[in-house]
Protein backbone atom coordinates (compact mmCIF):
# COMPACT_ATOMS: atom_id res chain seq x y z
CA UNK A 1 0.00 0.00 0.00
CA UNK A 2 1.49 3.32 -0.89
CA UNK A 3 1.48 6.11 2.08
CA UNK A 4 1.05 9.18 -0.10
CA UNK A 5 1.38 12.83 1.99
CA UNK A 6 -0.10 16.14 0.28
CA UNK A 7 0.94 19.07 1.89
CA UNK A 8 -1.93 21.65 0.78
CA UNK A 9 -5.52 21.31 0.73
CA UNK A 10 -6.28 23.84 -2.04
CA UNK A 11 -7.59 22.54 -5.29
CA UNK A 12 -4.34 20.88 -6.59
CA UNK A 13 -4.29 18.83 -3.13
CA UNK A 14 -7.55 18.12 -3.22
CA UNK A 15 -7.11 16.03 -6.63
CA UNK A 16 -3.90 15.02 -6.05
CA UNK A 17 -5.45 13.37 -2.52
CA UNK A 18 -8.33 12.24 -4.64
CA UNK A 19 -6.65 10.49 -7.30
CA UNK A 20 -4.19 8.95 -4.64
CA UNK A 21 -6.82 7.38 -2.26
CA UNK A 22 -9.01 6.02 -5.07
CA UNK A 23 -5.94 3.67 -6.35
CA UNK A 24 -5.90 2.81 -2.75
CA UNK A 25 -2.87 4.69 -1.06
CA UNK A 26 -3.35 5.50 2.62
CA UNK A 27 -3.19 9.63 2.14
CA UNK A 28 -2.46 12.12 5.14
CA UNK A 29 -3.25 15.40 4.23
CA UNK A 30 -1.14 18.97 6.15
CA UNK A 31 -2.70 21.71 5.92
CA UNK A 32 -2.40 25.61 7.17
CA UNK A 33 -6.11 25.42 7.33
CA UNK A 34 -6.82 22.79 9.89
CA UNK A 35 -10.81 22.82 9.07
CA UNK A 36 -10.13 22.16 5.65
CA UNK A 37 -7.29 19.28 5.89
CA UNK A 38 -9.75 17.83 8.09
CA UNK A 39 -12.60 17.93 5.88
CA UNK A 40 -10.39 16.36 2.95
CA UNK A 41 -8.61 13.96 4.85
CA UNK A 42 -11.93 12.47 5.84
CA UNK A 43 -13.66 12.85 2.75
CA UNK A 44 -10.21 10.74 1.45
CA UNK A 45 -10.33 7.94 4.35
CA UNK A 46 -6.79 9.82 5.42
CA UNK A 47 -5.19 11.55 7.79
CA UNK A 48 -5.44 14.77 9.01
CA UNK A 49 -2.47 17.40 10.49
CA UNK A 50 -0.82 20.53 10.49
CA UNK A 51 2.67 22.11 8.08
CA UNK A 52 5.19 20.97 10.44
CA UNK A 53 3.86 17.95 11.73
CA UNK A 54 5.75 14.53 10.67
CA UNK A 55 5.21 12.95 7.30
CA UNK A 56 4.00 9.63 7.07
CA UNK A 57 4.34 9.14 3.23
CA UNK A 58 6.89 7.94 1.56
CA UNK A 59 5.75 10.06 -1.27
CA UNK A 60 4.95 13.78 -0.39
CA UNK A 61 3.62 16.21 -2.76
CA UNK A 62 4.10 19.92 -2.17
CA UNK A 63 0.69 21.12 -3.41
CA UNK A 64 1.76 25.07 -2.64
CA UNK A 65 2.45 27.76 -4.33
CA UNK A 66 5.70 28.28 -5.50
CA UNK A 67 6.40 30.77 -3.04
CA UNK A 68 6.05 28.34 -0.50
CA UNK A 69 8.76 25.56 -1.44
CA UNK A 70 11.37 27.41 0.04
CA UNK A 71 9.73 27.66 3.65
CA UNK A 72 8.95 24.38 3.34
CA UNK A 73 12.46 22.80 2.39
CA UNK A 74 13.77 25.01 5.41
CA UNK A 75 10.88 23.76 7.97
CA UNK A 76 11.34 19.85 6.96
CA UNK A 77 15.26 19.77 6.06
CA UNK A 78 16.45 16.59 6.46
CA UNK A 79 13.07 15.11 6.93
CA UNK A 80 13.07 15.11 3.20
CA UNK A 81 15.95 12.51 2.63
CA UNK A 82 14.81 9.44 1.18
CA UNK A 83 11.34 10.75 0.10
CA UNK A 84 9.37 11.11 -3.12
CA UNK A 85 9.22 14.67 -3.38
CA UNK A 86 6.63 16.12 -5.88
CA UNK A 87 6.84 19.77 -6.98
CA UNK A 88 3.89 20.60 -8.70
CA UNK A 89 4.50 24.31 -8.88
CA UNK A 90 4.46 27.08 -11.92
CA UNK A 91 6.58 29.92 -10.91
CA UNK A 92 4.65 32.08 -12.98
CA UNK A 93 5.25 36.14 -12.68
CA UNK A 94 1.80 37.10 -11.96
CA UNK A 95 2.28 40.88 -12.26
CA UNK A 96 3.19 40.60 -15.48
CA UNK A 97 1.48 36.92 -16.61
CA UNK A 98 4.74 37.39 -18.98
CA UNK A 99 7.14 34.75 -18.02
CA UNK A 100 8.51 32.58 -15.26
CA UNK A 101 10.13 33.96 -12.50
CA UNK A 102 12.92 31.31 -11.99
CA UNK A 103 16.31 31.90 -14.28
CA UNK A 104 15.39 31.19 -17.78
CA UNK A 105 17.82 27.95 -17.57
CA UNK A 106 16.52 26.69 -14.74
CA UNK A 107 13.00 25.59 -12.91
CA UNK A 108 11.46 25.83 -9.81
CA UNK A 109 12.05 21.69 -9.80
CA UNK A 110 15.60 22.26 -10.20
CA UNK A 111 15.76 24.62 -6.90
CA UNK A 112 13.54 22.65 -4.52
CA UNK A 113 16.14 19.67 -5.43
CA UNK A 114 19.33 21.81 -4.92
CA UNK A 115 17.56 23.05 -1.15
CA UNK A 116 16.72 19.43 -0.40
CA UNK A 117 19.62 17.67 -1.74
CA UNK A 118 18.61 14.61 0.16
CA UNK A 119 14.89 13.84 -1.47
CA UNK A 120 14.33 12.02 -4.95
CA UNK A 121 12.63 15.28 -6.61
CA UNK A 122 10.15 14.96 -9.12
CA UNK A 123 8.31 17.25 -11.22
CA UNK A 124 4.18 16.26 -12.20
CA UNK A 125 1.19 17.89 -11.75
CA UNK A 126 2.13 20.75 -12.83
CA UNK A 127 0.90 20.60 -16.49
CA UNK A 128 -2.74 19.74 -15.71
CA UNK A 129 -5.28 21.98 -14.44
CA UNK A 130 -6.83 20.70 -11.14
CA UNK A 131 -10.00 20.44 -12.68
CA UNK A 132 -8.64 17.72 -15.14
CA UNK A 133 -7.26 16.09 -12.98
CA UNK A 134 -10.07 15.61 -10.87
CA UNK A 135 -11.91 14.42 -13.50
CA UNK A 136 -9.39 12.34 -15.47
CA UNK A 137 -10.79 14.44 -19.05
CA UNK A 138 -9.05 17.25 -20.86
CA UNK A 139 -11.92 18.56 -22.75
CA UNK A 140 -13.25 14.92 -24.13
CA UNK A 141 -10.14 13.03 -23.76
CA UNK A 142 -8.80 11.19 -20.67
CA UNK A 143 -5.78 13.64 -18.92
CA UNK A 144 -2.19 12.42 -18.48
CA UNK A 145 -0.37 13.27 -15.68
CA UNK A 146 3.93 13.96 -16.84
CA UNK A 147 6.32 13.27 -14.53
CA UNK A 148 9.94 14.06 -14.74
CA UNK A 149 12.89 13.59 -11.93
CA UNK A 150 16.27 11.71 -12.44
CA UNK A 151 15.29 8.84 -9.87
CA UNK A 152 13.53 5.98 -12.45
CA UNK A 153 12.12 4.38 -9.36
CA UNK A 154 10.69 7.01 -8.05
CA UNK A 155 8.96 8.29 -11.26
CA UNK A 156 7.65 4.61 -12.14
CA UNK A 157 5.86 5.03 -8.07
CA UNK A 158 4.07 8.10 -8.50
CA UNK A 159 3.29 7.06 -12.08
CA UNK A 160 1.63 3.82 -10.06
CA UNK A 161 -0.05 5.73 -8.24
CA UNK A 162 -1.41 7.49 -10.50
CA UNK A 163 -2.59 4.90 -12.50
CA UNK A 164 -4.17 3.04 -10.01
CA UNK A 165 -6.23 6.23 -9.55
CA UNK A 166 -8.26 6.24 -12.37
CA UNK A 167 -5.72 9.02 -14.40
CA UNK A 168 -3.00 7.94 -17.26
CA UNK A 169 0.69 8.80 -16.14
CA UNK A 170 3.81 8.68 -18.26
CA UNK A 171 7.53 9.04 -16.87
CA UNK A 172 8.97 11.38 -19.76
CA UNK A 173 12.58 12.31 -18.63
CA UNK A 174 15.40 13.73 -16.43
CA UNK A 175 14.51 16.60 -13.74
CA UNK A 176 15.53 18.55 -16.39
CA UNK A 177 12.74 18.61 -18.37
CA UNK A 178 11.20 20.51 -15.62
CA UNK A 179 12.11 23.36 -17.42
CA UNK A 180 10.13 22.75 -20.45
CA UNK A 181 7.62 21.67 -18.43
CA UNK A 182 7.48 24.68 -16.49
CA UNK A 183 7.19 26.42 -20.03
CA UNK A 184 4.32 23.56 -21.22
CA UNK A 185 2.35 24.65 -18.18
CA UNK A 186 3.26 28.62 -18.39
CA UNK A 187 2.06 28.67 -22.22
CA UNK A 188 -1.39 26.40 -21.29
CA UNK A 189 -2.47 28.86 -18.79
CA UNK A 190 -1.84 31.76 -21.21
CA UNK A 191 -4.63 30.36 -23.04
CA UNK A 192 -7.14 29.29 -20.52
CA UNK A 193 -6.55 33.17 -19.39
CA UNK A 194 -7.00 34.38 -22.85
CA UNK A 195 -10.09 32.04 -23.43
CA UNK A 196 -8.60 29.74 -26.16
CA UNK A 197 -9.33 26.82 -24.04
CA UNK A 198 -11.50 26.57 -20.58
CA UNK A 199 -9.68 25.86 -17.49
CA UNK A 200 -11.28 21.90 -17.91
CA UNK A 201 -9.13 22.14 -21.72
CA UNK A 202 -5.85 22.44 -22.37
CA UNK A 203 -3.06 19.90 -23.88
CA UNK A 204 -4.20 16.17 -23.86
CA UNK A 205 -1.67 13.69 -24.63
CA UNK A 206 -2.24 11.14 -27.44
CA UNK A 207 -0.28 8.09 -28.89
CA UNK B 1 -6.67 34.66 -52.79
CA UNK B 2 -3.55 34.30 -50.07
CA UNK B 3 -0.15 33.86 -51.67
CA UNK B 4 1.95 31.24 -49.80
CA UNK B 5 5.47 31.46 -50.62
CA UNK B 6 7.43 27.71 -48.93
CA UNK B 7 11.30 27.80 -48.74
CA UNK B 8 12.31 24.25 -48.61
CA UNK B 9 10.20 20.88 -49.85
CA UNK B 10 11.23 18.38 -46.70
CA UNK B 11 8.64 16.63 -44.44
CA UNK B 12 7.27 19.87 -43.26
CA UNK B 13 7.42 22.02 -46.40
CA UNK B 14 5.17 19.28 -47.91
CA UNK B 15 2.34 19.36 -45.69
CA UNK B 16 2.14 23.15 -45.42
CA UNK B 17 2.20 23.45 -48.58
CA UNK B 18 -0.44 21.21 -49.09
CA UNK B 19 -2.94 22.32 -45.97
CA UNK B 20 -2.24 25.98 -47.80
CA UNK B 21 -2.94 24.96 -50.86
CA UNK B 22 -6.19 22.89 -50.01
CA UNK B 23 -7.79 26.18 -48.85
CA UNK B 24 -7.16 27.83 -52.12
CA UNK B 25 -3.82 29.54 -50.76
CA UNK B 26 -1.62 29.80 -54.32
CA UNK B 27 1.57 28.24 -53.69
CA UNK B 28 5.28 29.11 -54.47
CA UNK B 29 7.90 26.34 -53.62
CA UNK B 30 11.29 27.47 -53.23
CA UNK B 31 14.07 24.34 -52.79
CA UNK B 32 17.57 23.86 -52.61
CA UNK B 33 16.05 20.29 -54.90
CA UNK B 34 14.87 21.44 -58.03
CA UNK B 35 13.25 18.33 -59.00
CA UNK B 36 11.89 17.59 -55.74
CA UNK B 37 10.52 21.53 -55.33
CA UNK B 38 8.66 20.84 -58.76
CA UNK B 39 7.17 17.73 -57.77
CA UNK B 40 5.96 19.40 -55.10
CA UNK B 41 4.55 22.48 -56.70
CA UNK B 42 2.86 20.33 -59.37
CA UNK B 43 1.32 18.35 -56.56
CA UNK B 44 -0.26 21.33 -55.25
CA UNK B 45 -0.78 23.16 -58.53
CA UNK B 46 1.55 25.69 -57.66
CA UNK B 47 4.98 27.52 -58.34
CA UNK B 48 8.72 25.90 -57.99
CA UNK B 49 11.76 27.98 -58.02
CA UNK B 50 14.93 27.70 -56.56
CA UNK B 51 16.00 29.31 -52.66
CA UNK B 52 17.28 32.91 -53.66
CA UNK B 53 14.37 33.42 -56.66
CA UNK B 54 12.14 35.88 -55.83
CA UNK B 55 9.29 35.70 -53.51
CA UNK B 56 5.78 36.20 -54.50
CA UNK B 57 4.12 35.20 -51.36
CA UNK B 58 2.66 37.47 -48.47
CA UNK B 59 3.22 34.67 -46.13
CA UNK B 60 7.00 32.85 -46.20
CA UNK B 61 7.36 29.47 -44.77
CA UNK B 62 10.46 29.01 -43.88
CA UNK B 63 10.04 25.23 -43.83
CA UNK B 64 14.16 24.54 -43.82
CA UNK B 65 16.25 23.55 -40.33
CA UNK B 66 17.31 25.83 -37.55
CA UNK B 67 20.71 25.91 -39.00
CA UNK B 68 19.45 27.56 -42.21
CA UNK B 69 17.75 30.53 -41.03
CA UNK B 70 20.79 32.90 -41.10
CA UNK B 71 21.91 32.29 -44.57
CA UNK B 72 18.25 32.82 -45.83
CA UNK B 73 17.93 36.15 -43.45
CA UNK B 74 21.19 37.29 -45.32
CA UNK B 75 20.89 35.96 -48.74
CA UNK B 76 16.71 37.62 -48.70
CA UNK B 77 17.47 40.81 -46.55
CA UNK B 78 15.18 43.49 -46.98
CA UNK B 79 13.21 41.36 -49.54
CA UNK B 80 11.42 39.67 -46.16
CA UNK B 81 10.35 43.06 -45.31
CA UNK B 82 6.86 43.70 -44.60
CA UNK B 83 6.44 39.81 -45.15
CA UNK B 84 4.48 37.52 -42.73
CA UNK B 85 7.56 35.43 -42.32
CA UNK B 86 6.64 32.00 -40.25
CA UNK B 87 9.66 30.24 -38.70
CA UNK B 88 8.49 26.35 -37.76
CA UNK B 89 12.26 25.42 -36.64
CA UNK B 90 13.11 23.38 -33.12
CA UNK B 91 16.29 24.05 -32.80
CA UNK B 92 17.26 21.02 -31.22
CA UNK B 93 20.75 20.16 -29.62
CA UNK B 94 21.31 17.14 -32.09
CA UNK B 95 24.54 16.01 -30.18
CA UNK B 96 23.20 15.90 -26.40
CA UNK B 97 19.17 15.80 -27.52
CA UNK B 98 19.00 17.13 -23.72
CA UNK B 99 18.40 20.80 -24.42
CA UNK B 100 18.39 23.88 -27.14
CA UNK B 101 20.61 25.26 -28.73
CA UNK B 102 19.35 28.80 -28.75
CA UNK B 103 20.08 30.90 -25.29
CA UNK B 104 17.59 30.01 -22.91
CA UNK B 105 15.59 33.03 -22.71
CA UNK B 106 15.33 33.30 -26.25
CA UNK B 107 13.88 31.59 -29.01
CA UNK B 108 14.83 30.80 -32.36
CA UNK B 109 11.99 33.25 -33.97
CA UNK B 110 13.47 36.06 -32.20
CA UNK B 111 16.59 35.31 -33.26
CA UNK B 112 15.03 35.66 -37.08
CA UNK B 113 13.00 39.14 -35.89
CA UNK B 114 16.29 39.98 -34.94
CA UNK B 115 17.87 39.17 -37.97
CA UNK B 116 15.02 40.82 -40.13
CA UNK B 117 13.83 43.60 -38.36
CA UNK B 118 11.25 44.71 -41.07
CA UNK B 119 9.30 40.99 -40.99
CA UNK B 120 6.46 40.06 -39.07
CA UNK B 121 7.74 37.12 -37.86
CA UNK B 122 5.31 34.52 -36.41
CA UNK B 123 6.36 31.32 -34.74
CA UNK B 124 4.08 28.43 -36.31
CA UNK B 125 3.88 24.92 -36.48
CA UNK B 126 7.04 24.25 -34.66
CA UNK B 127 4.44 22.01 -32.37
CA UNK B 128 3.58 19.88 -34.70
CA UNK B 129 4.98 16.80 -36.12
CA UNK B 130 4.82 16.61 -40.12
CA UNK B 131 2.56 13.86 -39.55
CA UNK B 132 0.41 15.39 -37.76
CA UNK B 133 -0.52 18.01 -40.04
CA UNK B 134 -0.81 16.55 -42.87
CA UNK B 135 -2.95 14.15 -41.70
CA UNK B 136 -4.99 16.68 -39.46
CA UNK B 137 -4.96 14.21 -36.75
CA UNK B 138 -3.07 13.76 -33.44
CA UNK B 139 -4.02 10.45 -32.38
CA UNK B 140 -7.86 10.34 -32.65
CA UNK B 141 -7.94 14.26 -32.48
CA UNK B 142 -7.66 17.30 -34.51
CA UNK B 143 -3.98 18.73 -34.77
CA UNK B 144 -4.30 22.40 -34.18
CA UNK B 145 -1.64 25.05 -35.00
CA UNK B 146 -0.20 27.20 -32.50
CA UNK B 147 0.87 30.59 -33.85
CA UNK B 148 2.81 33.39 -31.88
CA UNK B 149 3.76 37.13 -33.20
CA UNK B 150 3.65 40.44 -32.75
CA UNK B 151 1.87 41.88 -35.53
CA UNK B 152 -2.26 40.05 -34.83
CA UNK B 153 -3.09 40.60 -38.63
CA UNK B 154 -0.24 38.56 -39.63
CA UNK B 155 -0.94 35.96 -37.05
CA UNK B 156 -4.68 36.02 -38.15
CA UNK B 157 -3.84 35.57 -41.94
CA UNK B 158 -1.98 32.63 -41.21
CA UNK B 159 -4.64 31.11 -38.51
CA UNK B 160 -6.90 32.13 -41.81
CA UNK B 161 -4.90 29.79 -44.40
CA UNK B 162 -4.87 26.67 -42.18
CA UNK B 163 -8.28 26.92 -41.57
CA UNK B 164 -9.18 27.29 -44.69
CA UNK B 165 -6.99 24.16 -45.38
CA UNK B 166 -9.14 22.46 -42.54
CA UNK B 167 -6.90 22.73 -39.87
CA UNK B 168 -7.42 23.99 -36.46
CA UNK B 169 -5.44 27.16 -35.62
CA UNK B 170 -5.27 29.16 -32.83
CA UNK B 171 -3.41 32.89 -32.29
CA UNK B 172 -1.48 32.83 -28.79
CA UNK B 173 0.28 35.19 -28.01
CA UNK B 174 3.40 37.74 -28.70
CA UNK B 175 6.69 36.17 -30.37
CA UNK B 176 7.64 36.36 -26.92
CA UNK B 177 5.87 32.76 -26.59
CA UNK B 178 8.03 30.90 -28.92
CA UNK B 179 10.11 30.69 -26.61
CA UNK B 180 7.89 28.30 -24.44
CA UNK B 181 6.43 27.40 -27.90
CA UNK B 182 10.25 26.08 -28.55
CA UNK B 183 10.61 24.55 -24.93
CA UNK B 184 6.87 22.66 -25.44
CA UNK B 185 8.03 20.83 -29.30
CA UNK B 186 11.30 19.97 -27.89
CA UNK B 187 9.55 18.07 -24.66
CA UNK B 188 7.52 16.24 -27.03
CA UNK B 189 9.75 15.50 -29.14
CA UNK B 190 11.61 13.66 -26.31
CA UNK B 191 8.49 11.97 -25.74
CA UNK B 192 8.44 10.78 -29.41
CA UNK B 193 12.06 9.35 -29.22
CA UNK B 194 11.14 7.29 -26.15
CA UNK B 195 8.08 6.03 -27.52
CA UNK B 196 5.74 7.70 -25.25
CA UNK B 197 4.11 8.76 -28.10
CA UNK B 198 4.45 7.91 -31.81
CA UNK B 199 5.37 10.30 -34.22
CA UNK B 200 1.41 11.03 -35.38
CA UNK B 201 0.45 11.55 -31.73
CA UNK B 202 1.81 14.07 -29.04
CA UNK B 203 -0.10 17.02 -27.42
CA UNK B 204 -3.26 18.00 -28.87
CA UNK B 205 -5.50 21.20 -27.41
CA UNK B 206 -8.84 20.81 -26.23
CA UNK B 207 -11.11 23.17 -25.65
Amino acid sequence: MSKVTVIGSGNVGTAVATVAAKGGAHVQILGRDHEKASALASQVGGTAGAVGDPITGDIVVLAVPYTALAELAESYGAQFDGKVLVDVTNPVDGATFDGLTVPADSSAAAELQALVPGAKVLKAFNTNFAGTLASGQVGDVPTTVLVAGDDADAKQALVDVVKAGGVEAAAIGSLKRARELEAFAFLQMTLAVQEVVGWGGGFALRK
